[in-house]
C-alpha cells in the first residue's frame, strides 16, 4: 500500500502535508481553525482539485464542531461554506464538496435529531468524501494496470502531478503505477519537471520516490530525446477537464507529449476520475483555458531572468485532441476510441 | 544595424558585456590581464562557440602587448595560448581561434619584423576574425531571408541562443530576424526559455528586444500550443555540429521542436556557420552527446526543488534528423533537401 496520505481528519483538528515545503521538508502542519484551512487552500499548502475538495470537507465540519445549539451550527456551517467557497474560486471539486456537505446537513436537519448527531454526521460526510475519492483512485489504478498487461517492468512517463497528493492519496495517472507495484511489477517512471510551476519536481517525483518507485526527472523539452532513446512503454497523465468526444485538457505540455508519443509509437493515456467529463462539452475546442501572469516566467527563484518588457505566452492547459489518446482509464473502465462519452458512464 | 557588441577590443583593453548579468544588469567589463580573460570565459561572462574565440584571440593579443623583446613575446604567447586553451576544453572555436593565432605569430616571426609589427599584426589578427565572424553572420542572415521571401511580416520561433551573444554581435539563427528587420519586414519571434540554463530567457528576448523585435517568451512545454494557436510561419535555430547527411546537433529541445512544427505544418530550418559541418561524421548519431549533472534541474535559483535521490536524464544537446529540416542556412547559401555536404561548401 502507498503510505502518502496528504489530508487527515478528526473532529478537532485537520492534518496536511505542507506541500509548498516539498520536496526538502516533510512538514505536517495541525489546523484547528476555519481560517487557519481557507489560508492553508489559499497558500497551496494542499492543491489538487480532489484533495482541496476534501480538505475543505473537512474544515466545514471543524468549524461546526463548536456550535453550541443547532441554530448556532447552522450559522457557522453557512459561514464556512463561504469563507472555503470563496479560497480558490475555479476549482470545481471545491463546490462539489461544499454542495454535498450541504445536501448532508439539510438531510439531517429534516431528521430532527439532536446537536451532538449532526456533529458526527457532518464528520462522518467529510470522511466518505476521503475514503471514496481514495477507492476511485485505487479503481482508475487497477483499469490502470491492464495497460502494462503481460510486463513485469516497464517504462512510463508522466507530466505535472496527477499523484497521491492531488487526491486522498493514490492519485490518478499516478494510481496506475502505484497499483503495479503492489502486483508486483517494476515501473520505472520518467517524471517531467513541468514548467513553469515545477510539480513534476516537487510533487511527482517525491512521491514516488517514496513510493519505492524508480524515478528520473528530466526538463519539458528532454521529452523526445528520452523517447528516442531509452525504450518508452507508455505515457500516463491526468486530465482536468475530458469532453464528450474525449478530447482532454490537462497541464500545458500534455499536448505536445501526445504528438511526440505519436511520433515515436508509444502508447498515450489518460487516467481521470469519471466526474473529470463535462458533458456539456462536445468538444476540446469549447474547454475554456486560464493564461498566467509574466511573473511565473520571467523570474526564477528570486532572481530575474527576462526582460520585464518581454511579452509572455503562458496558457496553464492545453487541450490533446481524442485521436492521439490511445485510451482514458476511469474508475468505470479502461475507455478505447472512437470515444463518445455520457453520463451513463458515472452510473456504470 | 544591429546595435549588440559583445566583445571589443584594442590593444590594451578587452570590454565584455557581462552575460550572467543579463538581462536586469547590463555590465561592461573592461579586461587588461590575460587572467582575466580566461576568468571571463570560464565563468560565462563571454559564451558561444564564436564569442569564446574571438574573446581569446583578443586575450593573445592583450598579453603579449607588454612583451620586451621578440623572445618575451613568443614566451608571454605560449603561457596564454595555453592558459586560454584550459577554460573552456570541448569549444572547438577556441582552439580554432589560439591556431589562428598561432599560424599569424608563426609567419610574422618567420619575416623577421620588429616586436611592434608583430605586435600590431597579432591584434590586426584578432580583428579579423572578430570581423570576419562579424560579415559571416550577416551572410547568414541575407541567405536566411530567403525563407520570408513575399511576407512583410512574420512569427518565427526559435530556442537557445543563437544570438548576437555567441558571436561577434549578428548571430546565426537570430541573424535571418535581424537582416529581415533591416530589410523592412516586421519580424515577431516566440523564444524557448531553454531549460535547464534559460538562455531563451536571459539572452534571445534580452537582444531581440534590445533590437526592436517584438518578442514572446514561452515555456519548453508551451511549443505545441502556440503552434495550433498562433500562425508561426516559420522555426529557425542554431545548430552545435552538422553531419554529412544534414542531421543536426542543436540545444536539447531542438529535435522535439522540428517534430512539432511537421505536425503542425511550419517549415524548420537551421542556421549555422558552413564551419559547423563535421565531414568527418556521416550521421547524426555518431555526434557524441554531452550529459549534465544532476544539479542543473533538481534546483531552481537557489531552492532544491527536487528529491536529492532522484535521477536525472539530461542530455545538453539533441540531434535533429535531416528529413525533418526544410532547409540548412549557411554563410555559403541556403540548403534545401536530400542534402549531402563535403568540405567544397567551405570554398564556395
Amino acid at each position: 500500500m502507498i503510505n502518502i496520505k496528504p489530508i487527515s481528519g478528526t473532529r478537532n483538528r485537520l492534518q496536511l502535508i505542507d506541500q509548498t515545503r516539498l520536496p526538502v521538508e516533510e512538514l505536517i502542519v495541525n489546523l484547528t481553525q476555519l481560517e487557519e484551512v481557507a489560508d492553508a487552500i489559499k497558500r497551496l499548502v494542499v492543491r489538487g482539485a480532489p484533495a482541496i475538495g476534501i480538505a475543505a470537507a473537512y474544515g466545514l465540519s471543524l468549524h461546526i464542531e463548536s456550535a453550541s445549539s443547532v441554530k448556532n451550527l447552522k450559522e457557522k456551517f453557512d459561514k464556512a461554506f463561504d469563507v472555503l467557497a470563496a479560497t480558490r474560486p475555479t476549482a470545481v471539486n471545491l463546490f462539489w464538496a461544499l454542495n454535498r456537505m450541504q445536501t448532508k446537513l439539510d438531510d439531517i436537519l429534516s431528521q430532527d435529531k439532536d446537536l451532538e448527531a449532526i456533529k458526527v454526521s457532518l464528520f462522518n460526510e467529510a470522511e466518505s468524501i476521503e475514503r471514496e475519492d481514495y477507492a476511485m483512485c485505487r479503481k482508475i489504478g487497477e483499469y490502470g494496470i491492464e495497460v502494462f498487461k503481460g510486463k513485469s517492468n516497464f517504462k512510463a512517463m508522466t507530466i505535472c502531478n496527477a499523484g497521491g497528493l492531488a487526491t486522498a492519496g493514490y492519485g490518478t495517472a499516478l494510481a496506475c503505477f502505484y497499483m503495479a507495484k503492489e502486483k508486483g511489477m517494476e515501473p520505472e517512471v520518467f517524471a517531467l519537471e513541468t514548467r513553469p510551476l515545477l510539480q513534476g519536481s516537487r510533487l511527482t517525483a517525491y512521491e514516488l520516490l517514496k513510493a519505492g518507485i524508480k524515478t528520473t526527472l528530466l526538463s519539458d523539452n528532454m521529452s523526445a530525446s528520452l523517447m528516442r532513446e531509452k525504450q518508452i512503454d507508455c505515457i500516463i497523465t491526468g486530465a482536468d477537464r475530458i469532453a464528450k468526444n474525449g478530447d482532454a485538457a490537462n497541464k500545458i505540455g500534455t499536448y505536445q507529449l501526445a504528438i511526440l508519443a505519436k511520433a515515436h509509437d508509444i502508447p498515450f493515456y489518460v487516467a481521470a476520475p469519471a466526474t473529470t467529463f463535462d458533458f456539456k462539452l462536445e468538444k476540446g475546442e469549447d474547454i475554456p483555458i486560464e493564461f498566467r501572469g509574466k511573473d511565473e516566467l520571467i523570474h526564477f527563484g528570486e532572481r530575474q531572468t527576462a526582460p520585464s518588457e518581454v511579452e509572455v505566452y503562458a496558457p496553464a492547459f492545453d487541450v490533446t485532441p481524442a485521436q492521439l489518446i490511445s485510451g482514458i482509464i476511469t474508475n468505470q473502465g479502461l475507455f478505447r476510441p472512437p470515444y463518445h462519452f455520457d453520463e451513463t458512464i458515472l452510473q456504470q
